[in-house]
């Protein structure tokens, strides 16, 4: 968490969510999309995401294959008291690193429980990989912590995102990412051509179509990234004109649902 | 999809989301919750989930990796008619096929659009790998299609529903996941090394723990996965008696948000 803010380069992150739940079904992953969103706006592109269920060689390769590749990997869930609460461990062994019992974590947690309830179980808790620097967490004690360039959160979603908040602001980044959305009642078939044509003048920005059907119409949002409001601006206008030459009205913003 | 169904094996799925707007944070993806879902209902177990950007080089890496080792990939998103749906394109590389324009899938588009709305950007979403089996889009009539063991599926959620209901009943799959859910106002430390022992005691089956804060209080759900009812019955009678001992009362089933 050194690091400095670059206006320069590119900073790249993905999202590790471990935990049967989420392919079972049986839990709708939100962490993602406030990773993204989170990541996004702070300058730091999301190239990834995986899910892998709470099998130990599943997630030590996962971590392995994202942490080689990308600047930030952000895990999600598997750091709580129960026996399927296995990211630290595997996580360790993505390292070469030995499990220890963090002891700036126990005292936190010893200052959580009252006396006597501070099992074997919860104090799983506070084992890290030898080295990791510890994430605080304000909802509930039991911390999680970064190891080289994997910051391993908690799976609930309110700790989850306590815990980035506290952590987002020394996050290496690069420029913030900008966007324009502009939409229309037009088939994305209608404005295909003209909105590729917009997309390979403007190779540095990233021009998305995303369709919807709304008021009994078929229409589409245009999102228009990139690092430079000026060349957003002139893209944007580009759209609005051939919006506009194809009988429609562009439509600022997203619509609301 | 001319498997049929098994009740021996264990059959896997990975699913593979392409798009920009979920790395961005533009989207909430859901289809992943509705196949993980439906996934497992069906006897399938899935196994990964990725989220990659609209990169060329990136979407065929991650089918190609996916379909070696998976029995069933799903893809959700990128067969539109914009310059960003480039999914049909990739799939197409990564099995090293030619691109063709599949004449069936002509025909239902051309059934779909007036005479002269029928564009060639429109027409791309005819595009698909040689010998591609299309899959049925009742909702817009584009359609999705099988190559290989590879199901590309549209990404709009209403959509991608349609196509994968569609297709549900001829999939390879073992036997049904049938699961139970105990829920309990105990801390998971507390609870975590009886729920320990539950899980080592039965090896076949799958004993998750899911924490929550309802009513001013904290619990967590437990849920009991596998394929046997009677083993999943018997564990969780073991749970009901574990949480009894520890002076809380089991709640059956999912707690109401």
């Amino acid at each position: 968490m050194s690091g400095a803010a670059s206006n320069r380069e590119t900073v790249t992150a993905a999202v590790l969510i471990i935990g049967n739940e989420i392919l079972s079904g049986r839990t709708q992953d939100v962490n993602l999309n406030y990773l993204a969103t989170r990541l996004t706006a702070l300058g730091i592109k999301l190239s990834e995401a995986r899910v892998v269920p709470d099998i130990p060689d599943e997630i030590i390769a996962a971590v392995n294959a994202l942490r080689a590749r990308y600047d930030h990997v952000f895990t999600t869930g598997g750091i709580g008291p129960t026996h399927d609460d296995i990211t630290s461990e595997c996580v360790a062994r993505a390292f070469s690193l030995p499990l220890i019992r963090h002891p700036e974590a126990v005292r936190r947690l010893e200052a959580r429980y009252e006396p006597g309830q501070l099992n074997e179980a919860r104090l799983r808790m506070a084992n890290t990989p030898e080295g990791a620097e510890l994430i605080d967490n304000p909802v509930s004690a039991a911390p999680g912590y970064r190891i080289g360039n994997v910051y391993v959160l908690a799976g609930v979603p309110s700790i989850m995102r306590a815990m980035f908040d506290g952590i987002a602001g020394r996050l290496r980044h690069g420029a913030p990412i900008q966007s324009c959305t502009v939409g229309a009642f037009l088939g994305e078939g209608i404005i295909a051509k003209g909105l590729g044509e917009i997309q390979a003048a403007h190779p540095e920005l990233d021009v998305g179509s995303y369709p919807f059907f709304r008021q009994g119409k078929y229409g589409a949002s245009f999102v228009i990234r990139g690092a430079d409001r000026g060349r957003i601006d002139a893209a944007a206008d580009s759209l609005r004109r051939l919006i506009r030459a194809l009988g429609a009205e562009p439509i600022e913003g997203e619509l609301p649902e």
